[in-house]
Formats: C-alpha cells, sequence, structure tokens
C-alpha cells in the first residue's frame, strides 16, 4: 500500500458521509491507471450523539487526507431526498466530511448515486452489488476479504468515478455559429466567383 | 472587548449558519451578568461557488473560536424547512460550523428559533426585531450602530438564549415513586403501633 501511494501521480479519495455509516475509498493513479489503496468504513450506529458522529466523520476525514494526502475529494452526494430531517442530518454529515478536506485545501468534487453507478457500470440504476463487482474487475481486486463493506465500495467508486470524469478529454472548441465558423475558419470560405 | 473577554467568567459563541449570510455573536458572562462582546456578519451573497461558501464559513468559525476561546457555542437550528434541497444545503452550512467547534473541543447546543424567541421575548412567534429590541435593553446595548444586521442578533440570541437554559437550576431530585420515597426517607415513615 505505501509503495502505491508514493508511486502514485495522483491520489483521489472518495467518500460516501452517512449519518450512520461513512465509506471511504483510496485510489492512486499509476501510469494513468487507477488502483486500490484503501478503502474501509466509519461505523457510527453505536454512537448515540450526534456531536460525537459528527466530530468522528470529521476526525476520520481529516486522519485520511493527513495519512494518504489525496490530490482530489470525491463525495457521493444525493441530491433529492426522503425527508427534510434526514437531509438535514445528512448535510451536517457531508459538512463536517466537506470541512475537513477544505481544512487541507483539498479540491471536492460531488456526484450523484446515478452517476456514479453510470460510470462504473453502466447503468444508472444499478444495485450496490454490480457497482462491487465492476469495482473488483476493473481494480483487479482478488480477494473478497478486500471489499470489506458496500458502503466501502460506494465511496471508493465515486473516486473511480471522479478519475474517469476527469480524465476525459477536454471538449474541443467547436464553433457556435456560422458567424462563429467562418471567422475561425477563414480558409474553408469560398470566395463567390460568379460575378 | 478586550477588558470584557479577560474579565468573564465564561464565553458563549452564538451562530446562525445560513447559506447565504452566517450571524455570530460574542457573549461574556461577568458575574453572572451576560454582556456584548461582538457580534457580526459573514456575507456569502456574492460567492457563487458553494463550496468556496462553506469554506468562508468554516474559516470565520474557526477564527471567532481561536479569537476569543468560548466554552461553548450556541446553534440556531431549524428543524423543519422548506424542501429538501434548502435543508441539505443549511445541513452543509451547519456541517462546516460544526466541524469547526468541534476542531477545538468547544461543546455544542442548538435551539430552535422559536425556543430562542420564547427566551429573549417570552413569545415564541416574536419578530427579527422585536427580538433585537430586546437584546438591546437586556444587554444594555446603546448605539444603533452596535446592532449591525438581524442575522447576527439571531446568533446573540442563541448565545442569550443558551445562558439562560445553562443558568436554570439544576431539577432537584425528586423521588419518582412511594418505593423510592421511602427508601429516601425512612426517617418519615410512621411505624404501625396497631397490632
Amino acid at each position: 500500500m505505501e509503495q502505491a501511494v508514493k508511486e502514485a501521480d495522483r491520489i483521489i479519495i472518495g467518500i460516501d458521509p452517512g449519518t450512520n455509516v461513512m465509506g471511504y475509498g483510496i485510489l492512486g493513479v499509476i501510469k494513468s491507471k487507477p488502483q486500490l489503496i484503501a478503502m474501509g468504513v466509519l461505523d457510527l450506529t453505536k454512537i448515540g450523539d450526534p456531536y460525537t458522529k459528527l466530530g468522528r466523520i470529521y476526525d476520520r476525514v481529516k486522519m485520511l487526507v493527513e495519512q494518504f494526502c489525496p490530490d482530489e475529494m470525491a463525495i457521493e452526494a444525493p441530491f433529492f431526498g426522503k425527508n427534510v430531517q434526514s437531509m438535514l442530518k445528512l448535510g451536517r454529515a457531508q459538512g463536517v466530511a466537506i470541512a475537513a478536506a477544505l481544512s487541507h485545501e483539498v479540491p471536492i468534487t460531488e456526484y450523484e448515486p446515478r452517476k456514479i453507478k453510470q460510470a462504473i457500470t453502466g447503468n444508472g440504476a444499478a444495485s450496490k452489488e454490480q457497482v462491487r463487482e465492476m469495482l473488483k474487475r476493473i481494480l483487479a481486486i482478488k480477494s473478497e476479504n478486500m471489499i470489506p463493506q458496500l458502503d466501502s465500495t460506494d465511496a471508493l467508486a465515486a473516486a473511480l468515478c471522479h478519475f474517469y470524469e476527469s480524465s476525459k478529454p477536454a471538449k474541443s472548441p467547436r464553433a457556435s455559429s456560422w458567424k462563429d465558423f467562418i471567422a475561425k475558419n477563414p480558409n474553408r470560405v469560398q470566395k463567390r466567383t460568379d460575378n
């Protein structure tokens, strides 16, 4: 693992912040190829006090950021939820994770669950298990033990989704109108010679 | 102001975190009396990027905590809102403010807006202006200039509400049943002498 961290040209941390379980996955990009560095979960189900929960999320994300020095962070973030109460709680969990990244100036990008599933499996409605299987194949994870919990695979999937999205070639600048086209391509304009 | 910070037996920071404006108020307790130390707002309306907004909230709360070393933090926190989207945003703003306090081990208590209004004015449905007027009277704030914006008075009101709530005498331990009462007060049990 330490070797992979040293060799990586770029490190991406994926976070799936929840109020009961927080998943995380660390991806190293070595010679343009994504490679698993670490993954795991922070189980908060046994903690009753909401501030203790938030404190644990903050501490763990901060620790991960300090340990792996990621260049970027990808967050799995649903934009809609069941009700206002759960969204407030989720927002707080996201907020403390974001604060931990921002305190180390790690840029953040968020992805909707659907977008992540689409990027990994080609199907925006894929199950968590399908995402996990694809991750195992893409990252050549052999042992079953390497996949501890589905919450951590969601986080790892967010990191991989970010790798794909950020590795896409920038869109070539295209002329947006004939006028632009003519201005940019004067040699492709035939002069009228019939008059 | 510095004198008040030094003299204070206890310092309470009140925060009203919002996605567009964050208000804050610092209260010093000097000889059991609350006194205004500082108040203000962080205007985020001109910042477009949501992470920059969250970063600014985190930085400011952290700065205030480092500057005033508060013993406690009180947050104005509605438990219900208009829609899931706005609650997610609000939760994030609260989350980064909470993270800044937790990173300095400042304990947090949150109060619903209604509870704060009730504590300050005696009316849970009081207007922001009514809360401001009461604050001016209670804290003997003379100049109109000392009340910059209503968002900061909301935050100061949260701090004052926390002062009132935490200054309430602890409930005296009362026996919860006759069995308990007898166990705790054996001398008050008359022995039956008629048999």
